[in-house]
């Protein structure tokens, strides 16, 4: 079911700043910002052999990642898993008694849904089918 | 420096609990727990990729990890990285103005050190060296 990890998701205050720790300290490239969660975000991936590091800074104080920074400060906030065919991962997670939330949607970098964290252990959870 | 993320640290309250969700939910086989941190930890490496998601369980309430599940609840500790060469990677973090923690400590997988996480945008770092 699930091939690897795609990215972990990063909140962080100001983009810019961690980026430049990224790439100073860390010695990380990130891609040039893009604006998601339908204007609510706004995001950069760092490049760690095959795995990426999505930076995330909330715009405004009324989204999902603007409440989690209040909540719990800056710091890791999701792992997105590939997976081969996201239908039938969902088929087999409802199976478990997982709560999936929502449809798969279309994302930057595929058709993606998260778990809810309840029954995950603590760790928020999100798949991708990437496209080939 | 830095070649690819070489573990990601998850703390959970049960490690049993936490290694059957990964096994018969997401389909993710775990080794066989080990005990460390100087006897504080119950420990076992689930393998997605080339990546290794570290579960780690306290042992008593008095050690590092003890003190995280109740101050922040299960989830994310820290990310590894996987360096070339640990004493570089400290000589240039240490020129960059982080707060190495300590001198490099042999491991499970090779010799590593922690980054204070003051100045590193809420993630715990660590770095390790591997023996080839």
């Amino acid at each position: 079911m699930i091939k690897k990890i795609s990215h972990l998701g990063v909140a962080v205050k100001n983009l810019e700043e961690a980026r430049e720790f990224y790439r100073s300290v860390l010695k990380l490239e990130s891609s040039d910002p893009i604006i998601g969660g339908d204007g609510t975000l706004r995001v950069s991936m760092v490049k760690v052999g095959k795995v990426l590091i999505e930076l995330i800074e909330p715009i405004g104080n009324d989204g999902v990642m603007a409440k989690f920074l209040e909540k719990r400060g800056e710091g890791f906030h999701h792992i997105c898993y590939d997976v081969d065919d996201i239908n039938a991962a969902i088929l087999s997670l409802k199976e478990s008694g997982m709560d999936v939330l929502g449809e798969p949607k279309p994302g930057a970098e595929g058709k993606s849904v998260f778990l809810h964290p309840r029954g995950t252990f603590g760790v928020l959870v999100e798949l991708v089918e990437k496209e080939e």
